[in-house]
């Protein structure tokens, strides 16, 4: 039995293990004080190509996401997403919990577009009336998005326009960031990202990591008392070399970028094999989330020796079923599934 | 250079470091629902011996608190702390952040005691106009507490029963839960701290682990949603064999109250040297921190060697330090450290 | 110039504010305690059918619906409602202030029903992962609803229906009850509202009182500590005689109920003037609000002689309009009103 | 019976019952727009000397601290307060609500010192670890304080000036100004309170007003877009013309200044005729809470006659006891009271 159901079913990339296993008895600095982190986030910095960026390391997404909106926000600002943002569906309300409406959009292609924003923005703007709205403050984007797509240069530089015009944020949760950089599909960059956005989180979890994201603050003002905003918010970690050790390993030779390739490369075989075998898929991905529609009896065929996640169902015979790559997806397996699907 | 600042200097415990290493390929189920975490509940059930307990991993001490005191709180009730209490200070508004109020009181050796909590509980109960106050509901201490002494056995017995004289919950922060059970001056077992409390953690952080720690809930309406109260407070990982991994190698053959006792051992020897040297202390302490009271010129002599906390300076050129040994303190540099100070 | 912009233009009912005249020099108990608020609920409870009721006086209605949601919600949970939904639009986030979600559904004629709560609610139960999502505990309706429908007695009843079979509550907000009791339209009374829902307001402010709602707690469990909640949210009032008296007087002699009438009367004769004249409207509504469809030179002919709301302008150079009438309306003016426009 | 229990157990001055009758059905602009509140807040701007200031009226002073706290302090700020301040004990909790710390300090006559602020305050800037607190940016004091005494010009100077010393805002209570400014003990004027304070509120409740104080913003950060804040909190009333007119007449012909030095007035006869008969106080007070020490059966044998707050019981036979006067008390109780002691 092998799965492709997620990215983050194994533990760490072992260049990372070896990492911890190394200092691990060397006595450093704490809560985020210590020297790994500080190199750690230097190589991001230069990576970015933003030295003035701040980087601060989380445990997790949703604890990213709620401190860094958390931070930005003041108590009767919302935050604009789409409708399939992780944060309006899968966080149990944590942006809620600290206060916060999100600002539901429908999504296309499980994106926001620029012009949505400004429409939305100028409803906002131009109602008598509005002092009793809460305040727009903010747009949140996933890259990948929800469903495996990917803003292009040109579209996150629009919507970075239109934030811009407005004085709202551009904050990007980039969970599988590394997915998006090392894609076929993307023409956007790290620095590209670090120019457009005023905050930004670089995903390790699903990236590698055994545990960690790392967040990039660029404008000024979200950065005032940020270790103490993430300190109230549960964030700030005792032993932050275990985030500080991960994130300069993944920021050195390239590894962030060369380990999330291979998750591509997995993911376009698969692709490929789809293709081949004529299936059709929900939406197109260059990432490494794949959604065939499968007919059912094939579905069922594969379901003894895979473990896949099964989308949505429909009432033709067929299902959508999500194949997800990583860092850690052996090519064998990636192969065995291919033939299997080819003879089938 | 060596450091006693803390009990956090370094990594994990090397068994744990291998258990992560050997396993690092499997694949397993995410957010809580893997293997590891499941046999690690287990045996913590077990050693509490309590086979209702609800088992819940943890990313940190600040984490576990503000979530088990927002779970088990409505919205205007407040949890009595003593005021040198870790909710009180140095978690940064956290519970505040919830929305409750921490009601501070004047702490005994650290210690908060079941006859102040009666006279203060009774104070709002006979107050006509307890309506307008905030209705406390939970008594929150910490164990060993945050000067480094014990509650007896009889003295968290006696707190146990002025909660359930008055419907308060208890709730046991034991960040340092390990040294409190291997010291020598505490009669108090895990069994019992599992019979008297409604909830409580057993720290991992601090007590080998690489990161960690598990609450332990027992009374059922804290169980209720526990899960999703996590996620909206961005403690449930994803990789969450990562805790179960560890807990499950502390409570395997022991090693939690070993590698504990080894901390607690070191601190004695601490004890005993700086009692040779006819050192006064702040107060006897038989947990892993210390706090003896140095000459001025001593502690200068020891700044270039060793790494220690500077806890109060005094007038007659005397200076309280801490000095804090953990699973991982090097036996020789504690021989060092006392020879040094004998010789001074 | 006379306004039609809505029910909150003037003062008192006139009786009222001779009650408060009468009374002023009394000596009262203080914060909730005074003997007009409890003949006050006496009457009101009364009126419900409802013994076991208890009532409770707020400042505003914005205040009632945050601090009525806050009380029967944990901290995880979230709140149904129409995406026209007062809590979801015009209380600037207050709902998220205390930190729940509001759950936005599509409003259909401004209202639930009851197979969309069945439907979006088995989509949360069904879901695998759905400890992830916010927890759906409440469904918010307004009556009448915020585009001046109502909910018919079978409509309320299905939905009290679904909440029972799912173990939601069922909240109404009822800032302009007295003119849905009024109507011709509605078969629902104030009895079958307090036996259907777990909580209700009465709205005071915009039907004849100088300030206030009465909030009507029906299932025990919100009930728990109101008081405390209350004044918490700053709801509770010292000199709450004011509220007491106000809603002691709406409540003797049917004088809600008449004034209510009054201006229930005055929008079915502007109804049918509208009608004799052949304008379309938004919707047919038989409440306080009625929304003509008017030429744009007709609406600009009325702008210097009445304010009223422009609520939506179309291509084909017409423009919808809100009337709104009151228990203060002046019988004149509608007719002066119903010339113009006929003789325009 | 007569009650000298609180300064709001009547209703309204008869000027402003009149002045609510006389307007009555005048249609208005609502939410604060109306031209009785553009005029009020005129009247305060004058009064206190400062053009500039931005001037809102709440329903309450629970309301007016909770939401000015709430805009003033980001989510990780805490406000300094004596323990004995009405934000620490009787409004249940409602900051922490909003999320914040109330920072206790204990009171020296009911008031806070600005020596004992900076000392504290340094205490947080030295500590290496602040960052792990909760960061003070707000002095909270009531004037006169919760036990009657009144801050000297001297002292409200020295504390802005530490405030201003170190980034702190300061805000004053004034729920009973009224008295304050018109108490012989008091040489602290509304313009000197305008010049000194960030932010401070006119009481109007316990100064003759039905409902309502009048918050007084100077410091322009305080000033965004507090308008939704208050909204946002359930502050914002729909005829906000009953707030407005209530403080246009005490801001008329010094209404505010002449009712409350009545309510002085009183108390220095009850003052006198306490010291008359050689009764001890427990602090001697200028404003209108009087607090005498009565020996036991004295007590026992007003009960009959007068509401009165029973302060605290003593061992030696003797209780103090709260007499509260206000704009309404009556001069012939007063009498009465007086002759009632002296004749014991």
């Amino acid at each position: 039995m092998y799965s492709f159901s997620n990215d983050y079913s194994e533990g760490a990339h072992p260049i990372i293990l070896e990492r911890l296993s190394s200092t691990n008895m060397d006595q450093t600095d704490v809560y985020g004080d210590d020297s790994y982190s500080a190199h750690a986030a230097e190589l991001i910095r230069a990576a970015c190509g933003r030295e003035d960026a701040e980087v601060h390391f989380f445990l997790g997404g949703t604890q990213a996401n709620f401190t860094i909106i958390c931070a930005a926000l003041r108590s009767y600002q919302g935050v604009y997403s789409s409708s399939l943002g992780h944060i309006n569906t899968h966080e149990a309300g944590a942006i809620e919990h600290t206060g916060h409406k999100v600002l539901a959009l429908p999504a296309t292609a499980g994106k926001l577009t620029a012009a949505q924003i400004e429409e939305s923005h100028l409803l906002y703007l131009n109602d008598p009336k509005r002092e009793h709205w809460v305040q727009p403050k903010m747009v949140y984007v996933s890259h990948p998005t929800e469903v495996g797509t990917l803003y292009s240069r040109r579209e996150l530089t629009e919507l970075a326009d239109v934030c811009r015009k407005y004085g709202l944020y551009l904050y990007l949760d980039g969970a599988r960031l590394g997915y998006a950089l090392a894609s076929p599909g993307s023409d956007l960059t790290l620095k590209d990202i670090a120019q457009l956005c005023d905050a930004f989180y670089i995903g390790g979890t699903k990236c590698g990591a055994l545990i960690g994201e790392a967040a990039v603050l660029l404008t000024p003002e979200l950065k005032t008392d940020f270790h103490t905003i993430m300190k109230q918010n549960g964030a700030v970690l005792a032993k932050s070399r275990l985030l500080g050790l991960q994130f300069e390993a993944l920021f050195t030779d390239n590894l962030y970028e060369k380990i999330c390739r291979h998750g591509i490369d997995m993911a376009m075989c698969l692709k490929e094999g789809f293709a081949a075998k004529g299936l059709a898929v929900v939406a197109e991905s260059f990432t490494n989330q794949q959604f065939p529609i499968l007919p059912e009896n094939m579905y069922r065929s594969l379901l003894p020796m895979y473990a896949m996640g099964s989308w949505e169902v429909y009432s033709n015979g067929t299902r959508a079923v999500r194949f997800c790559t990583s860092w850690a997806t052996s090519e064998e397996q990636v192969g065995k599934l291919i033939r299997d699907i080819k003879s089938f």
